[in-house]
């Protein structure tokens, strides 16, 4: 009680202090450095929406997003980063360093003074040197301002074989590779290169990273690397499989340098052709105005109340930029094949994305989401399998299920057009009929062979628990396509697979309370209560396995539990294609109740992972919208706010971030369904202003600090008694109002969310 | 009878005649030519051994060596090329084609005069344009010389966006596809850029030929183009997915143009660098004569009696130098990965060469099958799988087996050194135990699930028939490794399992007089007699299997019939590992020469291909090695000669010419065992110099037309009465040596080969 009262006091000062400014631009409102400090991982430097480059301070090489604070130094500046990911790093290449004086030493690094972050900036001042470092973005081209203090000599380094996760064993697990590099002084003014590097989280095979880069200023000197050995006035430095880099002495007498450094996947020439295009003249505000322009243009189409408070408008804005930081749009930059469909790499992962992110972008810009999908789909044509995961060009990891097809399913169901459904059907079908093989990790559905014959994946497969679970769901996602495709054949064999959760969940286990748990089984069909990790063939080792065990002992392998990331607890709600049947299994509307209840109060829920993204919103089910509203208001007053450490986990590509955004607005989306879950929001008003030209608008009347029930509710003036909306009346336009009160109703409580499919 | 007559006579013909001179140099008796028209595909141009550089004239873009006999135009010379290969081309990358006038057409097509082929040198005289173009190579750079008619202006093609295998629908089955291209006219002697092509044959991903040209005379006009667009002055096409190319004048009065071309596959600048490593000079001769010197070392360490004659010389060396050709070198151009172990590609197949172009080389050089073996191993570490087939630096297809695991074991039970055997069994093990997935064409055991399951690849599985044949083998060599690296674990099962190829045997069955057969079954155990093809769930079709039933119908996918490219004739002989078992169930020795002989008196035997390679040879194992040299002699009198279809079937990286080889000297291996049979060699004398510095002879004293069977034999003195030798034998040196007779003798019949495991 004390902790939940404590929530509604850090809720209250979070939404109903300091009314924002009516008139400020939206973009105002992103703060890049939510979630950048502890679990949130945020990628805090420029971005274009979607944008291929993300140029950002490296702060040694293990941090996911290369940044941390202070007091860690600076190394430099790196053009491509991830944001709010796990595991091992990927990317941080071609890294740039301004310093002064000598050009005798590699290690440039510093300390910071005067970090400054904004949407589309930053900037710093290093210690060291006294170099003021700034920097914006373009799509594929990043540009940077350096002021050298007068008098200094004006030095800068370029670091083609810079890469973070880097590890002193070179081929650990989720660590990335060096490969090879090159670096060129073409003339006074131009460098060019390349960084290439394998493996990293996603143990992906080499991807190449070209740059080419233009100075304002001359260079007069210079000193190139290739290892550790310097070579002074040696311009060039081939691939000989070892990092390479130049140290530049930039002459006149201006104390400014400016830099344009263009990316490419295919070659440094289309590098410097992205430059010519993206950036063709010397004016960094010029590039800054036309990031912020194209994330206005985005973040403007869904309006919220202009008198929310700073924090509401500063939570909710930058929720929707975390959400389109990730996928990357790379249409052009593809060097594995040629065609005209949109190429889209860094999902980063569809295990993470689904469930918010993807279906916020649906909303915010459902022609996106349909390029999204497409490159999904041609991936699968030209790698052969859908991803689930995917950077540096390359599929992998799958933590579970083969989540491609929620994505083609909730396009499909929410009628996405310029998609070819029969060859996503097509792609899905790869995923849940031909086993992944040797690297089950990359792609595809591992222990594919035994869910198919036993209808679960048994316990002697890595991560057989929310990969039974998970399967189950995406064969829901394959029958919603092939029953809207009218193939009968292939909708009852996975209408039928998607019941398949039930054969691991075990009715008669009771823990805390609640009785039915997903559990693990052997392929013999015996229920496990301990369970065995490691390879002696002699010890056979086990460990207890409950409801509350939370992936492996220390002891075990991280990959090799029964959950990935999360506990029976925890996958135990997380059916969402068939909650009437998973509240039946356990027990009936009241003891779900009790179960939910026992799941928050007693802090089982994991605020900082995905799997229960949906859960505080199950009371829905059993008629009790107002206890979701409960739980969602709890868990965003006590885990969301704005400060850098406002993300709870791992931000994933949004997914954190979406779902805040989702709650803020008052709707909640099920992926795979045409609906959306009506909560009560924490906004007084959102409207979608729509690609098709059609606004929708949410308006909670009566919204206070205290009227956080809703009473009553009207769509287009007529009343509305169900607790969820469908995606077509938002597109269709108009006016969704709800009447707040202080006490729960009977409002939504006799329509439940209906099942599109049933098994 | 009138058959074999004219054999013996074409035979006769070709080996007695002619005495070849003495001292000429052993790389003087290759000709590139021999093998290149008809089935044998023999890439013409020059190369190093192992080379990366293979230049050749494109004759249009559907030859797979690249060149076709007059009348067919030469469309240019691009610098990569395979050998010997069938299916669909690969490479075909950079083409550079001379010609004279107006820089208005990248259509620069011409016939052709006076085309000179020797090893190391092509030389043709462009009828178009009178043009002379003369090519010689080092290892990674190709040197050019251009002769124009006086007072021409002198004008020079290179044309990044070529490649072979083109298709009017561009993801045809075995097209290659184009990606990517960009050309850059970097100084007026310099041009640099690349090619990214995608698939071909072996369907594999992206792989990027980058080259850097230099010329001896200066560009003094230009024209790019990108697609069909044509750009005056513009010296610079960057990659926008489009194909690129210069058209270049060049200056100076001089008649003559030499260029030397850089390739790489890691960039333009590593391109340059092995210019600068390989080809300082500008001296033709120089790169020529070192190219002879380089096969010259090689080709000496089999010396042959200097009195053979000449035919017999161009024969057994242009046999070793097509063996040498492939796979290629690429230690150094790896943009995959970067470590210390030799990196090697255009393993085109193991499939094809496992028989008889590994163990040659293995006698030849045993350090360099040392290289090719860790290169296998080191592509199974970083790609997962061992590849079968391998180019353009990705897996596949698979055809049958997984061959690696013949040559890990042939290596293994010749105590080759240097490879880490451990590591070599886990790759092996890999291949056995975990199934390929998705696309089971590109590495691993298709069908392995079924095969682990049933103890056979049932017909549900295509090319279930050689593929169960060959897996039994391939787990042959397993329990080689395995007993050698005492893992009795390992050991049992996979001896065991190498006696699966009996599952598939239809003992009942009686085909032409011999009863037995491997045959189609399904998975529920039943034989098939006719057997479904096409996807058509209503008409079911089928077609009659029999023995003699080549591949499948036209009407049924080429890939998906029960043995890939053979008979069950052939296949059912085609038991290495087994072959008293084979006798046995064949119904014993006498029924077994009967089926022999009806084999190859019935013509059911297929010269063209490998799986019948060893088959000629069973009679060793009923005590006849008379028939076995009978037989050989037959075949290669009827199929090889010295003439431009001088091969049978596709050289398939020189498994057709060291099968020939191998029968020149009177050795012929059997790949995974550690013996070679004794047939009556058509060589008076070979001399192994081995790299250990000990020779080994072979003498065959009185050989003559009519002196064909050996009477006796005696190794270093010792009457030796089996018709085998164990690899042991050569290595110690010494000599062998047959007393020949015309008629057949006791010689032989009594010690059969041995098996060196018992399943």
């Amino acid at each position: 009680m004390k902790y939940q009262a404590l929530n509604t006091i850090l809720l209250a000062a979070l939404l109903w202090t300091v009314p924002g400014k009516a008139q400020e631009k939206h973009h105002t409102f992103v703060d890049p450095m939510i979630g950048s400090q502890g679990l949130g991982r945020i990628f805090i430097g420029p971005s274009y929406p979607f944008g291929m480059v993300k140029p950002s301070p490296d702060c040694g090489t293990a941090p996911n997003s290369g940044w941390l604070p202070e007091p860690v130094a600076v190394t430099g500046f790196s053009q491509l980063h991830v944001s709010g990911t796990g595991g091992g790093p990927k990317y941080g290449n071609i890294q740039v360093m301004p310093f002064t004086g000598a050009l005798d030493s590699q290690e440039q690094s510093s300390m910071r003074e005067n970090e400054t972050v904004k949407l589309g900036y930053y900037s710093v001042l290093l210690k060291k040197n006294q170099v003021k470092t700034e920097i914006t973005t373009a799509d594929k081209a990043a540009f940077y301002k350096f002021s050298y203090p007068a008098a200094a000599q004006k030095s800068l380094k370029i670091d083609a074989g810079f890469f973070l996760g880097e590890q002193p064993v070179p081929d650990a697990r989720e660590a990335q590779q060096f490969v090879g590099s090159e670096i060129e002084l073409v003339s006074p003014t131009e460098i060019r290169g390349y960084s290439r590097i394998r493996a990293g989280w996603n143990n992906g095979r080499a991807y190449t990273v070209y740059f080419y880069a233009v100075l304002d200023q001359p260079v007069t000197s210079y000193t190139s690397w290739k290892g550790q050995k310097l070579f002074p006035n040696v311009a060039v430095q081939f691939d000989s499989n070892e990092k390479t880099g130049l140290l530049l002495g930039i002459g006149g007498s201006a104390t400014q340098l400016n830099m344009k450094i263009g990316i490419s996947f295919l070659s440094s020439l289309k590098a410097k052709a992205n430059i010519t295009q993206e950036i063709p003249d010397w004016d960094f505000n010029q590039v800054l105005t036309g990031l912020q322009n194209k994330w206005e243009e985005l973040l403007r189409r869904i309006e919220i109340d202009p008198k929310a408070s700073t924090t509401q408008q500063q939570l909710f804005y930058t929720g929707l930029y975390h959400t389109m930081l990730m996928p990357v749009n790379r249409t052009g930059e593809n060097p594995m094949w040629t065609n005209d469909q949109p190429y889209y790499d860094d999902f980063y992962t569809l295990w993470d994305t689904f469930r918010t992110s993807n279906p916020l972008i649906t909303l915010i810009s459902p022609k996106r989401e349909v390029e999204i999908v497409n490159a999904l789909i041609d991936i699968y044509k030209h790698d052969g399998y859908l991803p689930d995961g995917r950077s540096g060009n390359a599929n992998g990891r799958t933590q579970g299920g083969s989540h491609g097809e929620v994505l083609i399913a909730d396009a499909f169901v929410k009628k996405l057009e310029g998609i070819d459904y029969e060859l996503g059907l097509e792609a899905m079908l790869k995923d849940a009929t031909v086993p992944p093989g040797g690297n089950e990790e990359q792609e595809g559905r591992g222990g594919l062979t035994e869910y198919n014959r036993l209808g679960y994946v048994p316990f002697s497969v890595v991560r057989s628990g929310n990969r039974t679970v998970d399967y189950a769901y995406n064969d829901y996602n394959i029958a919603t396509v092939a029953k809207g495709l009218k193939r009968q054949k292939i909708y009852d064999r996975f209408i039928r697979q998607s019941a398949n959760w039930r054969n691991l969940w075990r009715d008669d286990y009771t823990h805390e309370g609640s009785k039915g748990f997903i559990l693990p089984k052997n392929a013999e069909g015996k229920w496990l209560d301990t369970i065995p990790y490691g390879n002696s063939e002699i010890q056979h080792p086990t460990y207890i396995y409950t409801p509350l065990t939370r992936e492996t002992p220390w002891y075990a392998c991280h990959w090799c539990g029964f959950f990935y990331e999360g506990t029976s607890w925890e996958y135990s709600f997380s059916i969402p294609h068939e909650i009437p049947a998973l509240i039946q299994k356990s027990g009936g509307n009241a003891a779900f109740r009790k179960r939910l209840d026992t799941f928050f109060d007693k802090k089982f829920y994991n605020v900082a992972n995905e799997p229960s993204f949906l859960t505080p919103t199950l009371y829905h089910w059993i008629g009790r919208p107002d206890l979701s509203s409960e739980r969602i208001r709890q868990i965003i007053g006590a885990s969301y706010n704005t400060s850098r450490n406002g993300l709870p986990g791992n931000d994933d590509s949004g997914a954190m971030s979406s779902w805040l955004a989702f709650h803020m607005i008052g709707l909640y989306p099920n992926a795979g369904q045409s609906y959306y879950l009506i909560n009560s929001p924490l906004l007084r008003q959102t409207v979608f202003h729509q690609e098709n030209g059609k606004d929708f608008k949410v308006t909670a009347n009566g919204l206070s600090e205290k009227n956080v029930y809703i009473k009553s509710a009207r769509l287009n003036g007529k009343v509305f008694n169900q607790a969820w909306i469908e995606h077509e009346d938002i597109l269709n336009g108009g006016e969704l109002v709800l009447e707040m009160d202080a006490k729960p109703s009977a409002w939504g409580t006799r329509i439940l969310p209906p099942l599109s499919l049933k098994p």
